[in-house]
């Protein structure tokens, strides 16, 4: 075969199988996306339409990937959990990673249109990512509640430094003011100076957002008799729950669940 | 601080710095593009515009990561050559991975309604990848020369294939026909049954397409004397030459260059 | 500093730090073992003073080493299970391996005399290693179930072959002779033919070994009025259990608890 | 088959072949030595039958294993540089570390008598290893003259400490006495308070020790006519050269050279 003699340069691809009886997390991370929000003029501190892009290319990746079985995205980033026993490509490392940044990435410019129909792409949209492997369910949670944690406390600081900016502060002089303040402190200035109950913020900024694939039950038509006839379908739900506590998580015992 | 009960969870991401002094290959693949070029009636055996397309995101590709040497591209796959001295993100090969796979596919989006204008996109484009580390010049010349032999020995194929295909046979009774034909008789079968010259198709198709940067000299304007005032520039070049050989390399000695 | 020229060589050291919470087992097996044990004459199919000899390395190295929670070895082979949690050189695995497989060779060098006073070591016994990581007790349990199964199935084969080869067959007629011999096959062979009753070989040969820390209550001595003061003592100990039922360890549920 | 219930916990063991074209590096070292040379009454700052030991253990390793092209060791630890095509046991990492461990560790015990015939081996001696990859000969070299140099700078500093030590000094006021002295310096404080010429010292203390095959011609007894007869054979040697220059590597073209 005319190609043999330099087929060899094949031996210099290593294995990269993921260990089994680990769920796999694979983390996207937009890419220089505080230059990016920017550029297109995103709201601050939370842009609805952009988290709906985010979520909508979520909900895609749920439907596309089947052995993702949750997703968590806040701001920028979103964290897809690959169930433990997923054969996908064998385990193997970079084809999870790959395909997963690249799906995103495809359905993020596809879908911009739907989400920013009055607004060109400047920059081509880039993220980042990364995999981590989990080998307990607790772990999986902790995980899960490190990046909702990181979301509430975010958000909290962002809220303030915007309203602060916006009513005419500088940049340096909102972050002089936010400096050492505590939550309940960043609370109450939110409620004394602008009358913002942070508490009645939308869900979608305070909690972030969660994909996932559930069962539900729906009316279709009348039967023959016009008893109305129902059946079970598995879709994909987008929702802004706390995560952190066992309620969700009580609610769907099928989503983590080790083999 | 509040996060730091779950912040234990970050002790499992694991380093994955690629090692010094070796190239890194990034080889981005289309997923699924044969039902993908289906979808979107791609020319067979080759359709030029997706061909330029895919040279439009290399092209991209090496202006916006410097480190970028050379990217040489067959199909609906294209290598990337990193330098060996590359510190990009300190040369974390998910970082490097995943990043030149968002930024391809973000492009391929993109910049898709310039080159097929009057298609739509029906499916998300979307590539996995790869990174192959190799210690020494040489045998990235010869990695180099295994895509470009396998650019040949395929497009030969295909385009007997579909000479075939178009002239009446089936896909079966084509694949039969050309089962066990060396490189000569595809010629002469091209050459007598549909009168083609495989050695006059377009170097694009039989040769793949090289994209690097280089240096090139241009004139800029008269100067007050009336003399034509020269510069040098840096640009992105895309070519189609003969890899396997040392002709090209002799004539580029900096592209591949050991530190 | 005069060496500060050559130190960028010490960058090429890749991390290899063994991930959180998974059970290390690290598994040594002799080198070469069939032409050892045949240059130092050792009893056939079972050498009661080498696997002592073994044992008696693997009660040391569960001395040395504190965080093997249990070990258990068959033949010339012996796994230590690392607890899950151990941070001993922070996980790095060529530490652990090669620290675990250089005192088990010491030792069985040093102890080799009080084992053998008759026999000179002819060769250097020398033990190759690796390390698999398991997430979970349950697997680390089928792990060990799986060494004690090979332990049985060889051990009843190994007994068939030396009986046949000492009774005047061949090697290869007695291979030929157990040849698709089921369990109960070989049991009768053995009775019928050597009036051997397998189930009461020694259990060291049967079931192998297994050396773990245990806490022990010792009378030390009487008291002033005559009564024994009794004491707590952590030790190790050798025995011969099944360890593929739960008895073994419901009776020990603290050497493998996840934590 | 009776096993296969448990089997699957071999799909946990992972690849850890090594990249090819590229120079292994085994180093192995003393693990608590620093107590052992006390324990074992060691000479300071050097222990000449201590040197003669492991370098009697590191021509073992160069007979055992063909594929070490080249040794290195000082004080008490050696680096053995398996060439860069070496094909032992498919590069498996865990396979080379562990056997160049076991067998180095195993000599060690075994030859102690041979080299300390009045003194017993009070504790296990115990080594670690690790794995390094250089990818270029000109790094190997590098790595080389890295080590060599430590020696020189360890050797100069321990002379001066222990010379200080033995005329009196409290440790801790020899350590000041050294606190930033230059190379010159410590010459100098040798030649006037110990009329000692550092340079004439033995080499093996200064340059550490080599060891690598060579061919050697020896005459091995006249033939028929009386005329000597000559023959060409393999050897081992052992020499305390200056591997940073080029002199010693020009000589022995052989020892690393690229494939």
């Amino acid at each position: 075969m005319a190609n043999s003699k330099y087929e060899y340069v094949k031996k210099f691809e290593m294995e990269d199988k993921l260990p089994a009886c680990n769920w796999i997390v694979v983390r996207i991370d937009g890419h220089k996306f505080h230059r990016f929000s920017d550029d297109h003029d995103f709201d601050k501190p939370n842009d609805e339409n952009a988290l709906n892009l985010m979520n909508s290319c979520a909900v895609s990746m749920v439907e596309q990937f089947s052995d993702i079985v949750f997703a968590y995205g806040v701001s920028d980033e979103y964290s897809f959990i690959w169930k433990e026993t997923s054969q996908f490509y064998d385990r193997r490392a970079s084809k999870i990673l790959s395909l997963s940044v690249s799906y995103f990435t495809s359905m993020y410019v596809m879908k911009w249109k739907d989400f920013f129909p009055h607004k060109d792409l400047k920059d081509p949209p880039c993220f980042d990512g990364r995999i981590v492997l989990y080998p307990r369910v607790k772990i999986v949670r902790d995980y899960l509640s490190w990046r909702q944690v990181d979301c509430h406390i975010n958000n909290q600081y962002n809220t303030c430094f915007w309203m602060l900016v916006k009513s005419g502060k500088s940049n340096k002089d909102a972050q002089e003011r936010l400096k050492g303040t505590l939550a309940k402190d960043k609370n109450e200035l939110l409620f004394r100076q602008f009358g913002i109950n942070y508490d009645k913020l939308p869900d979608i900024f305070k909690k972030g957002s969660c994909v996932y694939k559930d069962t539900v039950e729906e009316t279709v038509k009348p039967d023959d008799g016009g008893n109305p006839v129902r059946r079970q379908r598995r879709r994909v739900i987008v929702g802004h729950f706390n995560i952190i506590e066992d309620w969700f998580w009580n609610e769907h015992p099928n989503i983590l669940k080790e083999d």
